[in-house]
This record gives structure tokens, sequence and C-alpha cells, in this order.
């Protein structure tokens, strides 16, 4: 194939979305090489950077008109690889796309565009007392539009679900540039379930420009439990016991030895017992009354398990203290270790002993340290596997642990990824969860959204040749040869 | 075009099925003309009731073959014509498919088959302590499968949301024969969302076989509340003011006038105060604490919109009394006149008082009575248009005083059907909520699933032709000149 001529196509970016809303300095460039996970790296062609709807439409028609690849992009902290670039992609950015559109409060309904940062939801309602439910760890920098792609959850998950169990509508600008509204203002709505369906579509579908969220009451009473076992059995058995007794806390944390040290040694809560072999968070909310019946109820059942120590917390400053080893334990992470490696699977909740059993018999077949620290409560894992990038080949081996741990989760009949995504990273492991017949259905919606196939290549679907290759590599692999001019 | 031969083609059907499996006499298809919605009926050219996944596939396999359109029924109680047949169709009936394949406790699933009637979910698991939520008001002879085809809600519905809330993973029958899985055993799932797709899309996308549901624990306690008004703008008002306390109760009714003497004629609670404007009740479900402290919220917001009493019933012998009369609305509707047609609307919260007035002004002008009941917490209205079939041309006036409300509800942004569903019924209205390229996406989704167009033709979408003719007439247009042999 000729290298592609990008200058009348730069020119024709820039007439679209102002000068100002186009990168393609090199140097410049260099910040979109990756998201969150940053062991794979690409370089796009260009980045442009819309302020509206139709700012975005117009840059998805110039690709489909010169079948440029794209791929979207909101805070990029993605760490499945969501928002990586192929190569001689258009990069679609929407951050500066910040605006809170619309405040409805009588009706509970937010209306924002993608590049709004997660929690501004929440401090745009906290005062009328209201808040937006899905907290990923980084919902201080994580942006709506990339929540919506990859269904982001986070620690009260538990209780109030996932991102598309708050999003009631999307604007939409589909891979031909239309602009289609899906959903509404309110939850029933008849046809397709298409908000559903691009919900954690992972930019393969289109992207949003509006999104119609659900905020919910804040509730009266909060409580935060911390416990501390001598087992991670008695941990687990504590949650399924909490279960089984008919609360459902709005989160429920277990960290085992090796996060507790992590993050003592780097944040010092001075609440997390060193010699704990786990700790298990609970935290539970709504009328004042309910919170002291579960907190009591809680305490007792983390009794009958063992604890050695019950606090509880339900002041603000007291609650985020208790919060702040589990909040910082990624970080922590990066602390004791050069580098490390995070993985998102699910298992059934039944399965915890034996799954923490067989990780732990990986770390020690392999020699990595892996560090546990999971949404206990539905069952999502985030082992942090620890590991020095300069030594050669430790990337390599440390993938394989991942891989190892993700085929035990969908062993036991759990999944590939919790709230993370598949992105470029987990595409190869699809096959150990779907027969060959269900992916091809899944690829039916995707050819008939993206018939091109040019929104977000080579992403979230295995392709024969993947396994084995880099997962980049395999996605450029379709555009190899166009060349930036 | 020249008839078919159905000989060969039931000959098929029947080693496939075996022949108690196949329904051919013109007498016993009579059964099968029509769902809930009976003022449509068409008699298709053969019933066939399979009993397995392998079964289902062979029917639908052989209709692609030979090109027959089919139309799915579960139990048949659907009210918007979903189950209704095309002319020369065949009917698959999954009546015979009953059995409750597993149940899980442990991790809170249930699997079953599409016969299953939704009520035996909750009795298969009630000693345990476990429930399945969605509880249309059919709940003792509907089938799980006609609630995934129609994503059905429920009294309950306010709190913990409709069916596609309550359903993990699916088994399906695609339009060409193959079987695939969608979602799982558990809710966080890779890939698209096809089983949030596939839930409420009508028979027009394939069979459900398998259906993966959550239960979820019974409450420790619940109490209902029965408050009667003077005026429906102070019932509405309590809701609005329920809702901004912070509580979510398991559900919230509001009946008029009309319906509450309807009910007192036809069951006699005694419980309906027969001079009120109108009357509310509510549910409040959890922890005793909870219940207790909401009970006594609700009741004082109760009275400062001026309620004249407040009943409230723990007991479940008591609370089946107050929930009798709301039970037995439709069925009541039924007794004070000849026919009825019950309209399936849903608006914002806060335009009730406003909608509710248009209604009223509708039934002045076009000289119907309509009886109103509603789940009011989440603005999903169920006006009852009373009218007599037997004066000619009355059942045309009344299809057209509901498509007034529908269209008032669309207005003030609201929905064509909170849970009923599209079906032949409603598909001309689609326009009035979405525009052309909204509905074009979702018939991509359709094509691809469905390219034949032999799943449920002429249901759900409007073509240009329908509105004006008999949703049923445009139906079978597409299969005219195919007749039974």
């Amino acid at each position: 194939m000729t290298p592609r001529n990008w200058k009348p196509i730069i020119q024709e970016f820039e007439r679209a979305i102002g000068k100002d809303g186009v990168i393609q300095r090199k140097e410049e460039l260099l910040t979109y090489e990756c998201d969150g996970l940053t062991s794979y790296r690409q370089r796009p062609a260009l980045v442009v950077l819309p302020r509206t709807t139709e700012q975005v439409a117009a840059a998805v028609k110039i690709c489909d008109r010169y079948e440029i690849p794209w791929v979207a992009r909101g805070a990029g902290t993605g760490l499945s690889g969501g928002a990586l670039p192929v190569e001689n992609c258009v990069l679609i950015v929407t951050a500066l796309m910040r605006k809170i559109l619309s405040v409805d409060l009588e009706n509970q309904r937010v209306v924002v565009q993608p590049g709004v940062i997660n929690n501004w939801v929440t401090q745009a309602v906290s005062g009328a007392g209201f808040y937006f439910a899905p907290d990923p760890s980084s919902q201080i920098i994580c942006s709506i539009g990339g929540n919506i792609a990859e269904n982001s959850g986070g620690v009260h998950c538990l209780k109030y679900g996932v991102t598309t169990n708050h999003v009631l509508g999307l604007k939409l600008v589909l891979p031909d540039g239309s602009i289609v509204d899906v959903g509404g203002e309110i939850p029933e709505m008849p046809g397709y379930d298409l908000t559903g369906l691009f919900v954690g579509s992972e930019g393969t579908l289109g992207i949003a420009t509006e999104i119609t969220l659900r905020i919910l009451k804040t509730q009266e009473s909060i409580c935060v439990l911390l416990a501390d076992f001598t087992s991670m059995e008695a941990a687990g058995a504590t949650v399924s016991d909490i279960i089984s007794a008919g609360i459902i806390p709005g989160g429920m944390e277990i960290m085992d030895n090796l996060s507790i040290n992590a993050v003592e040694d780097v944040v010092a809560t001075g609440c997390y017992p060193r010699d704990a072999v786990s700790i298990l968070l609970v935290e539970v909310d709504g009328l004042q009354v309910e919170v002291d019946a579960n907190k009591k109820l809680i305490t007792e059942i983390c009794q009958k398990n063992g604890a050695r120590n019950v606090t509880t917390a339900s002041d603000p400053e007291q609650r985020l203290k208790l919060w702040k080893g589990r909040k910082a334990a990624f970080a922590a992470a990066g602390h004791i270790s050069p580098d490390y490696y995070v993985q998102d699977g699910v298992i059934p909740r039944t399965q915890l002993s034996y799954v923490l059993k067989e990780i732990e018999a990986l770390s020690e077949k392999s020699g990595y340290k892996i560090a546990n620290v999971f949404h206990a409560g539905d069952g999502n894992l985030h082992p942090l596997i620890l590991y020095d990038n300069s030594v050669p080949g430790a990337l390599a081996e440390v993938e394989e642990v991942g891989g190892e741990i993700l085929k035990i989760c969908v062993k036991v009949g759990g999944s590939l990824s919790g709230e993370h995504g598949i992105g470029a990273d987990k595409k190869c492991y699809m096959p150990n969860m779907f027969t060959e017949t269900d992916l091809e259905t899944m690829q039916w919606v995707r050819e008939v959204f993206n018939p091109k196939g040019l929104a977000n290549p080579g992403k979230m679907f295995p392709t024969p040749r993947t396994c084995g290759e880099s997962a980049n590599a395999q996605a450029q692999k379709k555009f190899e040869g166009v060349d930036l001019f």
C-alpha cells in the first residue's frame, strides 16, 4: 500500500474541529501512546479533540471517507488497552467535552458530555443530597465516556451495580458518522436496548457524546467496618455469611497480608494490622436504624468467624481513614515493586478460597509475588503481580501468570473481566470463555455497526492470528503500510 | 405465489418434535389465534410444541429452510400482541418446556426452561428464604420466556428493576437455527451485552430456551400502607415526597375513584373508601428496624399531604387484603364494562398531575370512561378505557383514545410502553418516540440476527404502510398468497 498523504486530511480535520483541536507534532503525540496499560505503546498518526457532537461526527466522517482507523479515548486511565492507538490511526479524544449539560434533581437525571470526570457528577449534585454511584478507584481522573466504554465498576457496585445500571440514554456518533439517540430520560424505553448494548462495547460501535445518567439520593447514614483475620478462609466465609444473612453492603473488600504491608509501608494508615493474614472492609449504608442494625449483625458474623478485631467508623473522617489503605493499594504496589501487573477476573463468591489457593500456587511456581486485593462481595479479584520490567522477559512471564489466573477464573464459572474490559490485553482469552458461535454472534453486532472495521480495530475480539503475537501488532496488521506523511 | 404444500413440512416437524408436539387441526388451532390482546386474531398454519433446545432449533431450521414465518409464544398472556400469529406462520409454543433445570441457592441462581410460570420460580426457592423479584400481575399464569420477550415489569419493579435486571444468561436459538449462549452465571461478562439486547426483543431475534435468573433473599419484614386522598394531586405529591425523602419502596401504586369503586363492586375489599378521589398503596421491605422507620416516615408524609386515613399492615394476610383490590383492578374493569382496553405508558413522575388531567379531558371529549391504575413510583400508567365491543366502531375509537394517551406520554418525555411491549399494537407509535435514524439503527440489529425476516415479522417496528391499516394485515403482507394446504 502506498503511504497515505495526510496533508489534505489534516486540513479537513482542522476545518471541522479548529486548528487548536488537532495535534500532529510527534512530541505532543507521545502523551497518547498508551492508556493505563502502559506495557503496550503505539503512537497515533493524529490526535483530534472535538468539543461537540457535530465535531465528533465530522471527525468520524472524515475517517470513514478516507478509511482511516480511529480509536476513541477518554481520560486514558483504562487498564486493558481499550484506548491504545493502532498504527496510523486517528485518536479521537473527548477530553475537551467536559460540560455538565443539565441537572434534573426531581427526576434524578444528569446529562453530561463524555469528557466529564466521574466524580464531577457527584460534586455537581452532592449539595442537594444526591450522588452518582459507580466509583472506580480512578474516579478523580477517569471520564464518564471511558466508564461507558468499559462498563466500569468500583467498590460500591456490589449494592448499586456497574455503570450500565446507571446509564439511561446516549447520544451516539456511529462509525458512519450518523448521530443517533438510544435510550432516553426514563428507564422504560421500547425497542431493543441499544443503550445496554453500547455500554461496555469498548469503542467498537461508536462514540457517546451525550450521556444521561441516573443519580441516587445520598444515604442518611454510612458505616465502615474493618475486621482482621488469621486466615483467608475466615474472611471469605464472613463475606458469604453476610450475604446469606440477607444484607447487601455498599461494598465488601478483602486485602491479603502482602497488600496490607504494602499500604502500611506507603500510607501508614495504622489501622491495618501487619500480622493479619487478611482484612475485610465492609461498608453499609441506609437509614440510621438500618445501618445500626446491620453494623451489629455484621460485627457478630465477623466474630463468629474468628475476627481478632472489628473496628467501626461512622463519621466521614474516620471512614476515610479505614478506606485509605484500600484506596491506596494499587499505588502501594507500585512503591514496593518496580512494576506491577493488575489482573481483573471474576469468580462465583463460593469459589474464593479455592481460587486464592491456586493463585498462591501460581505465585510460588512462577516466583512472582502476588498481592491480592478484591471486591469480595461480587467475587471480583484484582491480583497484583509484582515484577521488574527492566528484567528481560519478565513482562512476558508476568502476562502468562496473569493469563493463568484468568483461566482459573473461567474454569470455576467466572469471567475474564469484572470491570476493566477486554481491550487489547485480554482478547486472546475470549475463546476460553465463549464458543466460536457465541463470539461470531457478537461479531455480527460489531460488523453491522462498524462494517468497515475502522472503529477501534483489533480490540475485544480474538482473531486467529492474534494469540502468540503482540496484541498491538495484530491490531495494526489490517492497516500496515499506511504511513504518516 | 402458489399455495404452500404443507404436508411434507408437517411430516418434518413431526419427525423433529414428535406427533404429539404438532397441532394442525383447525379447531385446536383456535386457542392460538391471539394472546392477551384479544382484539386482534389470526389463526396460525401450524402450532409446534418443542420440549428441548434441540427441538426448538430443529423447528426453527425447518422454518428457515422453507422460509416460513414463525412466531414464538409463551403462555400467551402478553397485552401488546407480541405473540399474535401472522398468516400462514408456524407458532412455536414453549408451554411444554416447563423444567426448573437447576437451583444454586449459594450463588442465588436458578436456571429454567422458558415455559416455567413466573411464580413457580419463587415457589421453588421460597422455602429456603429466596424469591424472584419481577412480578407482573399475571405472574400465576405468565411464563418466564414471555417475560424475557417483553421485559416484563410488575408492582415491585420500582425498587428491584424489571426482568432484564434479573436475567444473567440465556441459551438462545437464533433465527438460522444455531444455538448460542449469551451472558452466564455471573453478572460481569465481557463482550457485548447480548443478554440485555435479547431481553425485550419480543421474539424478533430468536427464542430463549434456557434462562439463568438471579434470585433475591426474602426480606425480613414487609409492610403495606394504604392512604386515601380527596385529590389526585395529593397522592401524586405524596409519591414525590416519599422518593425525595430517599425512601425507595418495594412498590407504590395509585388508583383513582373509578377503579376504587370497580374493585369494591367486584371483590369488596372493604379497605378502599368509595368516596376517595385516589388511594395510594405503598409497600416497604427490609430489616424490621428499617421497615418500622420507613412506615413512620411515610405515614407522616401522607398526613402532611392531607391523607384522610393511613392504614398499615404487616402480617401476610392483612397485607394481601390491602393489595387485593389493586391486584383485581383489571379484572374488575371487565366486570363493570363489557370490554376494556388497557394502555401502558410511562411518564416522568413529575408530570403525573398534568397527564392525568389530560387523560380526564380525553375521556370527556371521547365519552369513554377511563379508570386509572398505575405504578406511581416509576410513572408507569395503566389507563383502562371502558367500552362495548358490540358497538360498531367502538374499538377503533378506543384505540384512538389509547393512542392519544401515548402521544401525551411521549410529549412530556415519557415512553410508549412500561412493561407490556410494542408488539402488533403499538408499532405505529414508534415514530412518535424515535427518529428515522434511531429506528433504522435498531433495524440493523434485527436484520443481522434475522436476515430473512422470518422471526415474528411485522412486530415492534413500523413500516411505511403500517399505520392506517390493521397492524395484523400489515404483518401478513410479506407472506400473502402463501396458503394452507
